[in-house]
């Protein structure tokens, strides 16, 4: 039976660490805040947006929601974000993405202020994350990735750690955490041979799954006694959430294993409100 | 026997492509322009700067020269490079490295205006390389060791391909620009275990070696009917240029390899005359 990783206790451990971190701020007079941008009404977005909420008020983060028509201009978004950057009382941002269609996403991204993007959709928070320096902040996707394996007690260094997918919300950045952590990386993706997928998936001591395709991961592409971190939030032929990895044919293979739903999905807004914290930190400096 | 991946040709292939663009510039008006930029009087600095004045006359670039002494204060440093900034006349910059020890080298780098970064040194240059965007230009070795594996046709979409170094210089960015030309890549480093570094090296199909460790990459780490690209440039036991290639008992097995000297450091002032063009174009839309 393998170790269950889930991810409830690492948010739990988080969130400890920042409702301390808010108070000190607090009796400093400084109150972290979080705007929330959203265009129209997704499920997906209100979905994660009820859940960052929650979490920010079990916190004590402030949270400004900016809700815009579907149908909002490139302009007017940019000249929103524009005033966002120049609000002192705003510490950091979570724009939902994809933007509608008609938005030049790439361009609305850059506008925003690097020093107030808390989930790496800036060109200033991906150079920090290549070059290991403090510009911006990870993908809190990515970083909940690195949090989970911390709070579990994974060894990184000098381990060997495949991650599948190269995204630049998740394989791409995960792969430069855990390198700079010292574990040896590979990096699969859709143009990967199916033979090299599968050995690259066997001898790694950890296997990260971000490819947002369901159960695609199964016992023939993992090997015995590893660390399996699915990422993959997928809907499966009966409607339920499923991951990458097919869990019955994982885990008893695995040393341990997040589950999904349960895992990485449950630490990445514990993972915000710790970036919202650092930014509030930071602009009191 | 290897097929020898000699540097000069690939050169010789890019120079051709430059002299004709710097031909077409011209015609509009506009005269491609480096700006070398030198504290004190180190002999790397030196050789590269000869090498770099002889390839840029051979293609027509201009080239200006900021000589200044090793003690420059950084303030000072940062006043001429804010002017080159502003300086219609000069597309890009070259600027020797390390600065000297009293000088903040990160501050400095990130004062140069990423379009104007002909090497990869400012933030923004490495958001582009790890984002896939416009921004700035990759370190003109990685881009390098991209242009002879092309020029020599080595298929790289779909093929295993094993990085050892993480430097921002080279082995980092070298791995992005092998991923986004769909290279499943594995990254091993100094932290990396020797048997893991083993069979990393012996699986691959193409090896780039970034190591700065001379001659250390021998027929223990390499497998056969490889494609090995040496970017190490190192002096031996008898104050010989080696790579970081044993290239003895490498060359045998391999089914190419590339010769050091006279590989993929043959190639670098070719690529940093094309990054100068290309931002003498962009710079005249």
């Amino acid at each position: 039976m393998a170790e269950l990783l889930k991810g409830a206790p690492v948010a739990g451990a988080i969130t400890r660490r920042n409702i301390q971190a808010v108070e000190e701020l607090e009796g400093k007079g400084i109150k972290p805040t979080l705007a929330i941008i959203r265009l129209g009404e997704r499920p997906d977005d209100l979905a994660y947006e009820k859940s960052a909420l929650k979490r920010a008020e079990k916190t004590g983060v402030q949270v400004k929601q900016f809700v815009f028509p579907a149908d909002m201009t490139e302009k007017n978004l940019v000249r929103e974000i524009k005033k966002i950057n120049e609000d002192d009382s705003i510490h950091g941002v979570l724009m939902f993405r994809p933007l509608p269609e008609h938005i030049d996403e790439k361009a609305v991204c850059e506008t925003l202020a690097p020093e107030k993007d808390m989930d790496g959709i800036t060109s200033g928070s991906m150079a920090g994350v290549f070059m290991d320096t403090e510009i911006g902040y990870p993908p809190c996707t990515a970083e909940a990735v690195m949090e989970l394996l911390d709070y579990y007690g994974i060894e990184l260094k000098g381990s060997k750690v495949t991650v599948f997918g190269r995204s630049l919300v998740i394989g791409k950045p995960v792969a430069m955490m855990l390198m700079r952590r010292h574990a040896t990386i590979t990096v699969c993706h859709s143009r990967t041979a199916i033979d090299d997928f599968r050995d690259a998936g066997r001898r790694a001591d950890v296997v990260v799954s971000a490819l947002g395709r369901g159960k695609m991961v199964g016992a023939e592409i993992l090997g015995s006694g590893q660390t399996i971190i699915d990422v993959g939030i997928n809907v499966d032929e009966d409607g339920n959430l499923c991951g990458d990895v097919n869990f019955e044919e994982a885990e008893p293979e695995a040393a341990a294993i997040t589950p999904v739903p349960g895992g990485v999905g449950n630490v990445t807004t514990a993972v915000l409100m710790k970036h919202v914290i650092e930014a509030a930190r930071t602009s009191s400096h």
